[in-house]
């Protein structure tokens, strides 16, 4: 009964017949606090979870010097969820929920792990969204976004592709960790989208103050109740601040920091808008955006090649694990080089004979078939293999450069060009711009 | 004689008798460009070098409707190189030259690709060194950065071992693509340093007006001459102006950008100071650091173990790939997983048995005794494997956190602890900051 905490903890609850939804004090450093035992989801099973009378859940790590009491039981009332009228003149949102921290909230709520994701459970929790839209939910996977594969990715899409021309705008809900890889997979495999698609995810968990999944989820439901863009977009906190969040590209965006709320970075383009929480205001950072059209069709091309993999170098490389991908018979390769996008290719003494190795096998992948780009684990900038001369050698084998799609982004493309045209067609497409992917060069 | 010149523009000089030194007029698009046929060393062999008469060189690029005329001939006086004479009263540095743009400047004074880099040729390109200090020189390598292995940096801590206790400070001259594997690769090497050893690259070549070497260099020979800082560092333009550099800490940077001048960030980290570069101005932004002392005895530890990899992850990835570094006996492997460190090793439905497969195969490379330690693709922030399930079973099968290295340090560190010390101080030394590779926790 007493979900998710230590086998410590648990025998202590158990002596003073303490369970989830039982009014508790705890004391310690001299601090009282006083709440309702709240379930743990995650993270360290030491910290006591309680909500307390204001409504915010506080986690106390447990110690030796805690004391703990029993005060009595609530009575969680489990009071009907509020029900959502229709209303002809809100648009109507669908929120697709992956998993991830950002509706932990809703287990919280109901006290158990195993939330049912009802329109009706979202309201109650984030009663803005009702002012907002007319709100429709369906439970897709309650899973980690670190496990997550393409299979994933396409059947968010065939969601997608469902209901794309029923509703005003889709939310999709997901852990962080892999959440710009979806967004890049699914910016590919929705083509001529009517709709806006926005990703959202949450950096800390509900249980802490700090909690940003509120504002994401706030932010990205009035981005597409009131704006009219269309496409693949993600939506997260653009500073520490709770003030506003980012509308962001869907193939030029990368978490770039573990653990803080503003993690998601525009990667060699702007973000597309800021989106203030509290108030009522928008603003785009470009011009130029693809426009929501009720009525456009969806092309829905879901394929991936399976045999493509991102290939990191570092010095002291070895040549063997190329020759590992060349007798995989891998379809396609993303060199994650260095600089403008070059890999250690030159023998130049005694020691690079490895680096001359790194060439003649790419030159035999690229003779069989094999597709390889090269891009930058510099992850900002330009990739440009006309510069040096490893780069003009690089393209003499057949290597093509990613311009100023980081490696993430140029490997999901890859995949997906692979997955759904022929070889010809995926060197020419690589080069081009579909869907944002590209920036145009500047200089 | 017309070096680095397409085929097309070597036929053109020559039936006019155009050669490196020539003084000629280049008519293009309405603009008429006067200067000296300069040698081209890299880059598009169809962009014309000229230097024009106030020192800088320009490129032009050559298209059908560029007209070019020779004007005469120049005699390239070879003056003399300044004498330096020494100086008793100020320090001595000591430049160890390796390749990259940085020197390229030398190469077009003399006219030739090949430039002896003697401390004369330096400081004939730049007087100002020979204010700072006396200079001594010696060129180690002439390579691109992207093909260096551990071999030119066991080179390297072996030049500086030589003379450490003789110098005020060393300069490193270095291709920027793997300069921040380099410096990490040296800060582990060289244990006690009593003096600087400050890295510097150049990421713009010598024959664009916005070349950056001439102030990442001076900048790195005042921090040597004016503080009392010890240990390695990398020195490196802060901004995109020429208003002043960063010193870089060996371990916590890394180059973010494949082309702007302000490409070496510092990852998790401080810099360690300012240093302005037309004025004599140094500002330290860290209280506590290594302190030079020349009589302090070098401990150079500079063994790498050879089977180490970083091994990157991404949706979609093939457990195979896993399996060929354990048939391959590595003895170290860097996993690039996400977040807060996680890769995926959770089979949650039928699209995840890959992942499971993941967790095992770890786990066996984990029992037959290779280290493995997790870091973070989002480069920024802190690895916790403590925070979700899925971070407490991998540290169930022995994954040590790489705390908030970046996935570059963390390899080098660990590639040179198995080189140097037995399997279980290996583990134990790598969760401790030895060289200021791992930050204090704030929280």
């Amino acid at each position: 009964m007493v979900q998710g905490y230590s086998t410590k903890l648990i025998k202590i609850f158990k002596e003073k017949n303490i369970g989830i939804g039982s009014k508790i004090k705890i004391i310690k450093d001299n601090e009282i606090y006083e709440g309702i035992l709240m379930p743990r989801i995650e993270g360290d099973n030491e910290i006591i979870i309680i909500k307390l009378e204001n409504g915010y859940n506080i986690g106390i790590k447990y110690n030796e010097n805690t004391k703990i009491e029993k005060l009595g039981e609530v009575n969680i009332s489990k009071k009907p969820n509020p029900i959502q009228n229709f209303d002809k003149n809100k648009p109507t949102i669908f929120i697709l929920h992956t998993g991830g921290t950002i509706a932990s909230k809703v287990d919280y709520r109901t006290g158990g792990v195993e939330a049912s994701f009802e329109p009706e459970d979202l309201i109650a929790m984030f009663p803005e969204l009702a002012e907002i839209a007319n709100i429709k939910s369906k439970l897709i996977r309650r899973m980690f976004s670190e496990d997550m594969r393409f299979e994933h990715h396409q059947i968010m899409a065939r969601e997608i592709a469902k209901i794309a021309n029923e509703v005003d705008g889709i939310i999709i809900t997901h852990g962080t960790d892999t959440l710009h890889y979806t967004s890049a997979s699914l910016a590919f495999m929705l083509e001529d989208l009517p709709i806006p698609v926005i990703i959202v995810g949450s950096q800390r968990s509900s249980d802490r103050p700090s909690a940003d999944s509120a504002m994401n989820l706030i932010c990205a439901a009035k981005f597409i109740a009131r704006t009219d863009f269309a496409g693949v977009a993600v939506c997260m906190h653009a500073t520490t601040n709770d003030d506003f969040c980012y509308i962001l590209h869907a193939c030029k965006v990368r978490k770039m920091h573990t653990s803080s709320r503003d993690a998601f970075k525009p990667i060699n383009a702007s973000p597309i808008a800021k989106v203030w929480f509290k108030e009522d205001k928008i603003e785009f950072l470009m011009n130029d955006y693809f426009k929501k059209d009720k009525k456009r069709e969806l092309k829905l091309k879901d394929k991936f090649e399976e045999k493509v993999a991102i290939v990191k170098f570092y010095p002291g490389f070895d040549e063997k694990i190329l020759e590992f991908y060349e007798k995989e018979g891998y379809k396609g390769i993303v060199l994650e080089g260095f600089g403008l996008g070059q890999v250690p290719i030159n023998e130049i003494d005694e020691y690079t004979h490895h680096n001359k190795k790194n060439f003649e096998i790419l030159k035999r992948m690229n003779e069989k078939g094999c597709i390889i780009v090269a891009s930058s684990q510099t992850i900002f900038g330009r990739v440009n293999l006309n510069v040096y001369s490893t780069g003009r050698d690089m393209q003499s084998i057949g290597i093509i450069g990613c311009e100023d799609m980081h490696p993430e982004t140029a490997y999901v493309k890859l995949k997906w060009l692979l997955g759904n045209y022929e070889k010809e067609k995926v060197k020419e497409l690589f080069k081009q711009n579909l869907r944002g992917e590209i920036s145009e060069r500047t200089l």
